[in-house]
C-alpha cells in the first residue's frame, strides 16, 4: 500500500455539493487530518467513479466521505467498489429537503455499508469526526487532537441562555 | 448494431426482485415482446453492472427495465452507462414500503433520466407496457396488439359492481 | 400516420407550470428535437384534455411529456387515453414541495403507465432527454447528437471543487 | 332535469374498490337515500368517464361519491366534467396505504373541488353521510332520519369501557 | 327554519386563517352567494363553537365552511355538532407545511363527515365552488352563474404558454 | 374542591381504544393510583365531552390522559375546557400508523397544551406513569412507589441478551 | 426537599433554542412562575445533563421543560434520570422542520415518559402553560391566575375577521 | 490501552433489539471478528450507558455498534460519551416502521457524530461489515478475509432469476 495520498477522500457529485462538504473539509483542517477533496458524479461520471472507487486503497486512502443529494447514489457506489469504510453526507435537496438524499444513502442493503450522517452541514461536520475517529484507532497525536476538540466543544456550550445569566 | 438480443433487457438487483419483476415479462409475454431477464446488482456486482449497461446498446438491446428496492441505485447507474431508454420500477422494500426505492430512483439529476413506474407489481407490469409502447412506434404489429390489449383491458372492466348489477 | 407534427408534445396543466417544463423545451432545441408546448388543463379543459390524447398519435406525435402540480391528473389521463409513451414531470406544488404531484403521477395502477422524472426542473430537463433516448432508437443522427451532449456533459464536470484545484 | 336517476351516484375505479364503498351503500341503504353504484375506471375506461361525468345532472343525480386508490384520478377528473358536488373517497392502497390516492384526490387546484373524506371504510360510511347531508338541506324526511341516525349514534357510545363499568 | 342568515357560513380559528379563508370569501362574492365570516376558535372560544354549531341550521344557515391549521380540531367539531354539511379547509402551517392541518381535518372517524378540501388558498376556493354547488341544486339561477364561471374558467386556459404562440 | 373522584381520568373516543388505554389503567393499578375510566367521544357525544371536561376539576379529577385516534380531537377538546392538566395518547390508526393520531394530538396551538405520549401502547403506559409523577409532586408515598418501580425496571434490564451470556 | 430553585427549569441544548424556549420563559413570567433557564447539551454536556437531572428533584424544581431539535435527546435522557415530569419541545430543524425533533421526543418507549408539545414556539408556550397547569394544582393563586390568562386568552379572540365586522 | 475486550462492542436498548442486532453478531463471526453484546438501556439504565460509553475505550473496545428503536436515543448518547466510532442500527418499530427510529439516530447535531445504517436487518449486518473495515485498515488478515468475503458475495449472485436460465 503506497501512501501517495492522504488518509481521507472526499468525494462529491457536484460543484454545488462543495458548499455543504467543505465543512468537512474545514473539520479536518481544524483535526489536522489530510485529505483530497474531488468532484465525482456517479451519474454524469461513472468511469471516473469506477476507478477512483477501485483505486482507493491502492493510492492510499484510509476513509471516504461522499456527499451527493437527490437520487444520491454516489457513497453506496463507491461502497459497492472499495474495501474501505465509506461514510456518506446526504447534500439537502431542494423539493424534498434531503430526505431523498438520506433514503438513497442510508437504506443500503445488506452486504455494501455506508456510514451515513445527518442531511446537510451538520452530517459533512460529523463525517470529518468519525473518520477521524477511525483514524485516531491506530494515531495517537490524532487521537489528542480529537480529545481536545471535543473537550473544547464542551466547554464552548454555555450554562445559560445569552441574556439569562443569573 | 447487431440484432443478437431480444428489444428488452429486465434487470433486477437480486433473485427476490424477481416476484415483482415476473410481472414485466408476462406482460411482455402476453404482447408478444422478447426480453431477457437477469440479476444484475449494483451493489454486489458493480463490474457486470458496467458491462452490462455499456454493451447494452451493442447487444442490441432497444430498451432496458430495471427494478430495485430500498437505496435502490441500479436503475439510475444503468442509465448513467447507457444511452437507452431506462424504465425504473420501484420494489416495494420492507420498512419502508417502498418508498425508500422510489425516491432512489425517481429523484435523478438533470442529466441522466430514468422514467419510474409505480411501486410493486403494478409499476413492472406498466414498465413493460410503457417499453412497448417505445417499440411500437416503429412496429406497427406491436401497435396493433398493444391497442388490441388495450382495448381487451377497456373492455374488461365491468359497469357493475359483482352483487349491484341492475 | 401524418406527419404534421413535431415529435414531441409537451403539455402541462397551466401557465404557471411553464417556468418547470420550459426546461424540457430548451433541452429538446439543444438536442435539435422538435416539439409543440400547449397548455392542456386536466381539470379545467377535459374537452381539449381528451381531444389532444385521442389524437395525438395520428397528429403524428410519437413521444408525450407532461407536466403538472398538486393532485396532477393530467400524465395519467392523457395516457389513458392515448397509445403513445408519455412521461411525466411533477411539478413542485407549494404546500407540499410536489409530493402529491410526484405520488399522484407515478402511482398509475396496472395497465396505464407513465415514466415518470424527478420534481421540478430536473425532471423536466430528463424528461425531454428521455423522449429524445426514446426517438433516437430510430434517428441515427439524434442518437449521435445525444451522444455528443452526454459526452459533453461529462466532459464538463471539474475534477475539483473551485477552490481546492491541487 | 329528468328524475330518472336515484340521487346519489357510487362510482368507483375498479371491481376491487367496492369491498371500500361497499360501506357506502350501506350507509345510504340505512337513511333510505336512492343509489346506483358503477365501476367508472378513470384510467381503463375514460370514454365512460366522460359520459358519466357529463351526463350526470341531466341524468337526474344530485350527489356523486368516487372512490379510488392509488394516483387517484377519478373524483377530480369526475369533478371536472359535472357541477355536481363530488366526494371523494381514497381507497387504501397496498405500498402507500391510501397516503397517495390522499393527496391524488384532496390536493385539487383552485377551481374543481373535490370534497374528501378519510381513508378507507370510514371515508366512505362518510361520504354517504355527507350526500345526505346535502340532500337533506331540501328533504325534510331525510333530514329527520339523518337527526334519528346521529341521535342513535351518540346514544350507542357506552359510557364506560366493556370491562370497567363502576 | 327561519332565513335569518346567508346560506353560507365562512369560520375559522384564528385571524390569522383570514389570510386563507378569504380566498373562500372572495369566491362566494363572484358567484353571488352570501355568507358571513366569523372567528370561532374550537381550542380558545369552545362555548362559541358549541353556540355556533348547535345553533347553525336554525339560524339558516345551509353549509359550513371551516378552515384551521396544525391540530386542526374546528371542521370535525363542528361537524359533530350540526346536522349541516361542513366543508374543511386545512389552512397551512408553519412548521409542517399543512400536512397536519390536512390530516387533522380529513381523517375523521365514520359517523362524522367533513369534506375536505387542498391545503391553503385553493382550498379555500373550493370550498367555496363546493358550497356553491351543492345550494346550486334547488337554487337554477345559483346553477347558471355557476355553470357560467366554470364555463369562463376553462375559456380562461390559454392554448399556449405565453412566449410559445405558434 | 370536592374528592369525590379519583384523581385520574382516562378518557377515550370509543371502546376500540381501550385495547390500548388499558395500558395506563394497569400501570395506573401497579401504582397505586386511582382512576376512571370513560368512553368520551368528541365527535359522537359532544355534550359528554362538555359536561366532562368542565366538570372535571370540581368533580376532584387532577389529571387526565385522553386517547384518540385517526382525526383524533379529544384530547385537545377536553384540554380546551379545563385547566387541569391533560396527556395525550395518539392511538395507531388502521391506514397510518397513528401518524394522523400524533400530529391531531400534538400540534395544538399556543395556548392550549396537550403533553402528547408516544402511539399506542407505549404511549398509554407512559401517561400514566406522568400522570403519577405530577401527582407524586405531593404525595410522598406514591413518590416513594414511583422511585420504586423505577428502580424495579432499571434492575430487570439483562446485562446481555438471552443466548450470549458470556 | 430544598426549596432553594424555582419550581421550573427550562433546559435546551444550546443557544440557538433560545429563540423557541424564550417563549416558555416569557409564559411563566407572565403567569407569575418562577423559572430558571439553562443550556444542557445531552451531546455535547453529557455530564452536565446527568448532574442536573440526577439533581433536580433535591434541588426543588418541580418540573423539567426540555427543548432540542434534530436528534433531540434531551428531553428523554432528562426523563431517564430524573422522576419529576418532564415536557418535550420539538424545536424546528432545518432540513426537516421539526419532524425529526418531534419522534426523537414523542417516541419514548413504555417506562420513561416524555409530554410532547407542538413544534417551535406554540409547543414551547404550551410547555409553559402545562407546567403551570401541574404547579396550579396545588398552588390556588396560580389555579387563578391561569383561569384569568385562559379566559383573557378567550375574550381576546375577536368575533369576526378584522375586515369583516357586521 | 488494555487489550481485555474484544474489538467490537455491540450495544442495544433491549432484548427484543437482539433479533435485529444478532445478524451484527453472526456476521462479525464469520468475518472472525470479535465482540461482546450487551444489553444497555439509555433510558432504564442511564448509569450503566454512561459506565459503559465513557469506559469503552479503556476496556479496549475500538468500535460500539448500537442498535435501538423509536426514539432512539442509545447510539447518539454513547457517542457522546466515547471518542470511538459509533455505527447505529435503527430497530424497526412497531407504529412507525423505524422512520422514528432512524431520524432519532442519524440526524445528530454537528459535533457528534454516529454513522447509521438502514432500519433493521440489513442495517445490523452492514454495521458489522462496517466495523470489519473499519479494522481492516490496521489487520491486514482482517482485510483478506473481508476482501474474500465480498469476493463470495458477488460471486453469490446469480446471473438469472431462478426460473429464467437460457
Amino acid at each position: 500500500m503506497t501512501e501517495e495520498r492522504p488518509p481521507v477522500a472526499i468525494i462529491m457529485g457536484s460543484q454545488s455539493d462543495w458548499e455543504t462538504m467543505k465543512n468537512a473539509a474545514d473539520t479536518l483542517d481544524v483535526l489536522g487530518v489530510g485529505y483530497e477533496a474531488r468532484i465525482v458524479s456517479a451519474h454524469r461520471t461513472p468511469d471516473r467513479l469506477v476507478a477512483f472507487a477501485k483505486g482507493a486503497r491502492d493510492e492510499g486512502f484510509q476513509v471516504i466521505i461522499a456527499g451527493a443529494g437527490g437520487a444520491a447514489h454516489l457513497p453506496g457506489m463507491a461502497a459497492a467498489m472499495t474495501p474501505l469504510p465509506v461514510f456518506g453526507v446526504p447534500v439537502q435537496s431542494k423539493a424534498l429537503s434531503g430526505q431523498d438524499s438520506l433514503l438513497s444513502i442510508v437504506q443500503m442493503p445488506a452486504g455494501i455499508p455506508v456510514g451515513t450522517l445527518a442531511i446537510g452541514k451538520a452530517g459533512a461536520v460529523n463525517a470529518a469526526l468519525l473518520a477521524a475517529a477511525v483514524l485516531a484507532l491506530h494515531d495517537e497525536d490524532l487521537a489528542e487532537r480529537l480529545d481536545e476538540w471535543r473537550a473544547r466543544q464542551s466547554a464552548a456550550v454555555a450554562e445559560y441562555p445569552l441574556d439569562e445569566q443569573p
